[in-house]
């Protein structure tokens, strides 16, 4: 970390402050300049808080020069992480296709809706039992009975299955339907508390970020998780919120090859959150694979007309027939292995 | 709600649609222009999702007309609501000031700084127990202790206390503190199962605004508290994100009028966050009485440079008498009281 | 456009104020329900503020329900425009390929570059004379001489010319330099006396979107253009200024779907700008190739490492070179035509 | 400036660059920690841009440790800069109110509208000739008829007019019109030339905030106009973009402190922009002369519903007497001097 300091700071507080600085084990590089005095921190300063070295009255500025994570950082793990969920496989040149209705509705519906994204390519099946709505008021999701219908469709069709979870008190009944991997929604990204308690299961870890989280604080939430000891992190970008009005959030897909550089960690793309409405998704998706993602996800409903959720958003069965279409010759294209 | 179709839409759908809403209750205003078509539904359509209609394949576009929350709603409570946090009045021509430390770090640090605030006018001691921090490798906050160091601070000044709940799992341990008013954080506004669980029981909650979040939403997250049967809710603007850089987040001043047309729960403001930088937050707490905030909430530290969270952002003791020097006859000056 | 009055506004203020609009040439169409009142206008309301609307005391809101733009409007001209410069299309299928550098900064310079990204595949050449810079500081381009520069390099590989017009003064110098495409800087996508006197010329316009325009914005930056009689415009999006810090700019890859329905016009994706840094430009290149776009601008540079400015986005002709080599089988992937 | 070397930057290439640094004058302070290379420049670093240093191959990132302005900057001149206009002062303690309305329609119009806003306390008259407008369809004012008309206002009530110039070939009509302040709109911070062409001018400029610029890029932008000769700058905060919809624009009232610390310039707030309708205009108002801005830009109408622009957010000469009853005594107990 490099500390910028006041240029009127009291030399006794400066010698003060390398003196604690020093007691916390970090060699000082001190450098005065003109009109500049510079320290310059040597250490592991992960756990050293900016607003901690800024809160001190010498300083004026401060700057970390290495990231504050650790086991998510490419840095020190170039290699990319493969993402085991049920047999299929996500990141290090797997491409994985996670696809359902936002909400589980009935059993006829997931039932109906898993068959068909499967035989159209998509290796897991998503669907909501838990439903996050702003409105009180709006459905908010068939909850455990919900579980239950999604463990009935992965009976029926073998797809692993991938749902929210939106409280700590709700993990016993997602290790019950042995949910294969855990959807962390994109408004629990800093629901600190829900990240360590899945932290200390197995189970992949599907991580939305937030919807306007930096990608630093993307790759803290995961970082979370696994320093509780869960490496099975996949990050999802699904859309930020901007001043853009005319969709539901702006997809930032700089996101992938920035994340990329970033962490070791799979990345995939969930274009139906980012869109907002079903006309764009599948020129989306084709740019999710042309970026270099790991995986999509994509709603899809039977009838979006009359989904409980989400409709707008959701492609029928028959245009996620035509979207696989596309994206499997461009996956062949780009050299990604679809599982 | 006001729904336009469009241009091309075939009559026999627009028929079946019409019928769908009149058989879910609404009367339909037909309007038939040269070149659109606009169904005006007639009926409480507060439980009616946008994206449900958008959905549908004649849709175009759709817009409420009414309000999405009720018992927030200034239409349908003219009054002011004023809430009582331990015998001190928010709302109404009364004014609160809640100051002390981010993080509650020891016994003599929280009594201390209690006894300061308390007698520089600040009537409700905050002090952070369980911290939601970015980084795992961050203070975490004493937890269940700093719950108890809370308790005793406000055995020894009489302050009543306010302090931020991250979990359900920790509502029993808020209960046996019998905490005055608990904080809902900025990033947990849209945890929901979190705010039905306040919403049950009949403590004051403060519920702070998301970084991203629309007054709409936030307006709407208090729904979700009253819905559950607690109408004792203050709405906290903290300073939203933006792209401006030179401050920690931007105060949105804005909020507190447009705030006061939509709904009649009371509305403070936290300048601590908002600027993220200790020497603002006196022109910007000014700033928050004369724009007609119900109240403050202002970060009070004993030695900010040795604070373990937030030390840049928060006031010395002698920072926050010279505050309170000016806020008072400011309050008067407005008509405000001060309890 | 439809009127939601409020829901006490007096009757006699309503008839006026719908007199008033009658004189205006509008039909009303006048929906009274239990509790909403609506007009809905028949007739061209895109000369029609919504501000001068709003403003009427017994307004509560309103919306358009047709778009305030017309010549640009797909709606009106369901083809796709193909905008021919010097001779390469842009539009209905047609892919360009711009690149250069960001500043013309010499004749060796411009002419080797130019000779490089022509040799890969780039049909027009792009180079900053006058260059507009945060800092009156920095470099602020060759101006006038920067613009023989170009001259220079285009007889030399026969390769038409785009590059920036800041000012209405220097129209007369880019008429003399015959230059082949007017770009319209991001910051000067909404100076309109600008955007006027190139409406006035019939010489292609590439309109970049303002860092925080929307899109809706754009298009009418677009209408000005057109509707003093220049029909040859090409929509840039270059990346928008969101909360995000990791970048310079976030692309918003979804821009190109959606103004493919709101207009006609080609769109095309400058990666350079978007990225800020050039390890992105490829993945971004390709992303745009696959969501649709009609062309791509390219930054590159001999050597950027002493480019005066935008160094750190610009790519080596190496890497240039490398990229085409992914871009030309993707165009055909796509079935676009590389011209 | 600091720079942060790549880990593995190969040492020739360091050096390399460290020569071609002290060729430009500077001192490098050189610190290699464990894992860290850093490089401190010594010597006036504001026609170093950033750009040009992170493109340099060695480099990992840069950080400025001195602003990149220096006639604006505060640290170089410690004393509030106060702008006469007219005969008005602004900054120092002294606030002026400039009101009138947002266009000027006709001679009746802006005369009657100067008397009243005159009587009620407003120094300056504001109105627009030249108007931006996002559609080419809108009124775009009665240009140079709407400047004589100012004139006119002028020599009935003897206030200084402040009226927008939106290009460089209007200027020698403003200088005609003899116009005391040239306003500077937001969508023309960042229009280069025309600050070049302002600066060599004696007359004072009011420069408003872009939509989305940051408080440096303001900065940067006074810089402009100071570098070329003219010191005569207030700087205006009116809202910025984000994404709350609920307003036109979201005040940032932290601006005035902040820039109070960069700069030495006067910083006025327009509620109008900000508030965009008329009931939230009072309210912010008050802030502004709460958190220490040193004036005020209203927009009053004579009758807002029949405005040419802006009526929404108008106030009406009876609402801005009232504003004006409450801003007096506001500004005494701020002690400060309304002129």
């Amino acid at each position: 970390m490099i500390i910028v300091l006041k240029q009127n700071a009291p030399a006794d507080q400066v010698a003060a402050f390398c003196t604690e600085l020093r007691g916390m084990g970090f060699e000082i590089n001190d450098s005065t300049g003109h009109d500049t005095h510079i320290l310059g921190l040597i250490g592991d300063t992960k756990a050293l808080a900016e607003s901690w070295v800024l809160a001190n009255p010498v300083v004026d500025t401060c700057r970390r020069v290495s990231e504050p994570y650790k086991k998510a950082n490419r840095k020190f793990h170039p290699d990319d992480t493969v993402v085991d969920v049920g047999g299929h496989k996500i990141g290090g040149g797997y491409f994985a296709v996670m696809s359902g209705p936002c909400s589980v509705e009935g059993k006829d519906q997931i039932i109906g809706i898993a068959q068909r994204v499967k035989a159209a390519g998509a290796s897991i099946l998503r669907g909501g039992a838990f439903k996050p709505r702003t409105s009180p008021y709006s459905f908010q999701g068939l909850r455990a009975e919900g579980l239950e219908l999604l463990q009935e469709a992965r009976a029926v069709t073998g797809q692993p299955i991938v749902t929210e979870l939106m409280n700590n008190e709700h993990i016993p009944l997602f290790l019950d339907a042995k949910v294969d991997m855990i959807q962390i929604g994109a408004r629990n990204m800093q629901n600190f508390e829900l990240l360590k308690a899945v932290g200390k299961l197995k189970i992949p870890v599907l991580l939305k970020r937030g919807l306007s989280s930096t990608l630093e604080e993307l790759v803290m939430s995961a970082e979370y998780i696994m320093a509780e000891g869960n490496p099975n992190v996949v990050l999802c970008e699904r859309g930020i919120r901007t001043f853009e009005t005319s969709m539901r959030n702006t997809l930032d897909i700089s996101a992938v090859p920035m994340l990329k550089k970033m962490t070791h960690l799979p990345v995939v793309i969930d274009p139906s959150h980012a869109a907002g409405i079903a006309f764009m998704v599948p020129a989306l998706a084709q740019a999710a694979v042309a970026v270099g993602a790991d995986g999509l996800m994509i709603e899809t409903h039977n009838d979006p007309a009359k989904a409980k959720s989400d409709g707008a958003q959701s492609l029928t069965p028959d245009q996620f027939d035509a979207l696989m279409g596309v994206i499997r010759p461009e996956l062949e294209f780009f050299g990604k292995t679809l599982n």
